[in-house]
């Protein structure tokens, strides 16, 4: 798609991720990430909450599976993905539009965590759809490497 | 800071985290992260790189300890932070400028890898400055919760 | 706001904006920005709508005015702002959240069109409030320059 | 492409945008966008600058035009676009790089400002690229309505 509107949230989770599977067989999981400002108010001197922006979000094939296995309620996660608006029906057959986030990339925020990492089996090139793209847009995806672009090096001007 | 501009980046580390103390014994860690677009060639029917973006990122605090003790050369993260341009010397007394991300929050991504996380022990309530402010941002930080915003529950609208 | 969830959207306005004014006398304009992504159909060879992404977006203060004296319904526009989360009841008394843009930064997209500038009288500096820390925040503000800024000039870097 | 790094920036333009042709023909025009963080010292009841960050910016065909004959010195903007890396030799032979920005998005701001937009001529059809792409992405781009998008109505759920 060209023209998605994309955003990053920094939140978490407030329940652990459901993972389900299609009719064909495509995991998916969802989840809800509640994000929490907050102000400092000089009157008082100390910080207040802000009212929190849940934001509903969803993950989609071995991705979804990583995210499954990997997050648990009350952690703490960073996203970014496309914002999507979804129209349904509800119980007294209005419509209603809901705002929900098509993960990109997601990872546990290391802000308050550490985190034990360990490269996930190569995927099946068979697949088709954007999430089949993404793997492909990776350098040296395929060639054993840790991780995708696993080949920049030392070498790098940096 | 009001104003600063604020960027998330995907993408893989070049080289393992560098960690090292100011003379204050502030932790600081420095690592670059490498984005490398790709474009589908239509004529050959292919994915083709496009040129990489070297972004140099900063991290202050437990909060870079807890990178330098999770993330390792290779690795694909996604973070967000802020711009920041520092103007030095080079070796021939040239003024140059160079563009840096301060990091307000990284994780590994778990496109193509899974994590195990383990919340920080309870970051020292004494500091200053912004790191804290962000920890103090976080409801439910104190009261033993798996972590921040742990007390979100399945009370919630979602 | 520490850690408020910003966001930039590009689309079209839906409608003319809407001015009011609060009973204390401050002004505030409401409208949607509707943003519609693209999809390229290879087999038909042609780009299709997706599902456009409705926002409801304020702005307030001596900015409201600027926008509502400036744009109108079907122009694009590129905005930024913080997502923020409303909680409602609708008419059958069942509580509703929405959510909405809180506009930092809008401005009539250049893409197809052009734009005749013309600086605002200078704002009161008597308010109070985040709108009014902005304005705070630019250099040059007060010293009769074109706009925030005008004091960056030939001698830059660049 | 897939994978490139978005950003939005607000600032002043340091200069008037500078437009010119390539060999075939096709407008470009660059500029450098001034973008000045403050933040509130609390000692002095006051806020203060940030060091700014000078983020060199382009935009390409009609666009550029657009840009060109609406922009100028010292005003204040907002744009979105990709990060780009950019490697040259200096004078001295040493190679250098540059990260700028490819612009996908950008106005005037109305934070300041007020702006009277006058929609440019329909745009060649016969061009190639992502230009026009975007032009194909709008939704009643075609049909002499006042702008993409204009067809959305008082008829949206909002």
């Amino acid at each position: 798609m060209v023209g998605e509107t994309v955003i990053t949230v920094a939140g978490n989770l407030t329940a652990d991720p459901e993972l389900r599977y299609t009719q064909n067989g495509l995991p998916v999981v969802n989840f809800t990430i509640a994000s929490t400002p907050r102000n400092f108010d000089r009157a008082s001197n100390e910080w207040k909450d802000g009212e929190a922006l849940f934001l509903r979000a969803s993950v989609w094939r071995e991705f979804a599976e990583h995210v499954a296995g990997s997050l648990t309620k009350g952690m703490r996660v960073i996203a970014q993905g496309r914002l999507r608006q979804r129209t349904y029906q509800d119980r007294d057959g209005n419509n209603r539009t809901a705002i929900e986030l098509e993960v990109d990339e997601i990872g546990p925020s290391l802000r308050y965590a550490t985190a034990q990492v360990t490269r996930a089996a190569r995927q099946d090139a068979g697949g088709a759809g954007q999430a089949d793209q993404w793997a492909a847009a990776q350098p040296g995806g395929d060639d054993g490497a840790w991780a995708p672009g696993g080949g920049f090096g030392d070498d790098t001007p940096f």
